[in-house]
């Protein structure tokens, strides 16, 4: 029996890698999909297809929108990274509508291939005030992928699947770990230095940081290599 | 006071011309937005340039996203397309999820300049049997898109027009003539001769000859110049 095709939005991150595992494990045949908008960093990009490839995906794909045409995020634009700490409110780094476009474009991706599982990292707990990370959003964009597509109208029901919407880091992180993850392929800082390093500081890293020391271990990303 | 702003996605087609227009009649600031995702026919991009140049936008974007990655559709792919007329069903012309991603493109420009309204061309009547020109879609969205987003978390809700929705090609035609469109600006064909002239054969090119014959008109791109 063939295996059931799902594609999996990996951004090379800490959480979409977790995910990309964890749909693996599932059983899927896994169609990875980067969309690139703009990021300030390629070095995102870079992490993205070392995941993908020391995985072991069926195919990945490098999705370029630019979002930078109209700008609104410190992600962006040439906004500074806040790196004093969480602050309540929806934050500077929030980029427009993102995993509403990352998703469509998964959907699309999903529909052309014969997929109706789609996966993505999104996180409601430690999810840095963004209100496309949370399950009301989630169950939307299922509804309107269900009435969207051929697929959905004609045939299996479309899944969005955000097995890490109700975790915290830290269990992520566990998880993750007991599939075997090597989190040092992975890039999650907003604000890296020029070689790519992690900075340590911005929101991102803190809350990478934090987990990691809960699980009483040091996030190999910050550790000299 | 100052005007609303409204995104209007715009591909130059007769549809959406006459979108455009309603919106400008309606009083919004428009924001036009093409969306460039690896048509076949760049003549369609050079239609929505004259058309907001015409019409006087107050801006005019152009977003690229290559929807070609993963194939699907005889509009992104080397698929012949049909020229036999119409046929029930999905067509083969029919794009895997384009409006979802076309509005999510939209909500992400409309939510960095402010803006809490779109516009979209969708047409039901006359809808060619795509699933994401049906009113539950647009009502999916606009679920979605209030969920999504900042702006629809924290203000003004966000809307979705469809504003020719439920009218018929004669309608839309009559509706922009009385609004002093100048047709003869737009382009629908999906298989034009190298000239850019419309092949006058194809679902599209069919559909709206008929509706202006309907009114007693020629389609004033099948006039030759």
């Amino acid at each position: 029996m063939s295996r059931r095709r799902a594609v999996v939005l990996l951004s090379g991150g800490l959480d979409s890698t977790t995910v990309l595992a964890m749909a693996l494990a599932d059983g899927f045949e896994v169609h990875a999909l980067t969309v690139v908008y703009g990021q300030r960093h390629r070095v995102e990009i870079d992490a993205a297809r070392r995941v993908a490839q020391a995985l072991g995906v069926t195919e990945h794909r490098i999705a370029e929108v630019d979002l930078r045409l109209w700008g609104g995020s410190a992600l962006t634009d040439d906004l500074d990274v806040p790196k004093g700490g969480l602050e309540p409110g929806i934050p500077v780094t929030y980029v427009p509508a993102r995993n509403t476009v990352f998703l469509s474009l998964a959907l699309a991706n999903a529909e052309a291939i014969g997929a109706c599982d789609l996966f993505i990292g999104v996180n409601a707990v430690d999810y840095s005030g963004y209100p496309d990370c949370r399950p009301e959003f989630i169950q939307a964009f299922e509804a309107l992928a269900n009435l969207a597509t051929k697929a959905g109208v004609e045939g299996d029901p479309i899944r969005i699947h955000a097995p890490i919407l109700m975790m915290t880091k830290a269990e992520i992180i566990r998880r993750g770990l007991d599939l075997g993850l090597d989190y040092g392929l992975t890039h999650s800082c907003y604000d890296p230095f020029e070689s790519g390093r992690a900075c340590g500081a911005c929101d991102s890293c803190r809350i990478r940081q934090a987990a990691f020391a809960e699980l009483g271990l040091v996030d190999p990303v910050l550790i000299d290599g």
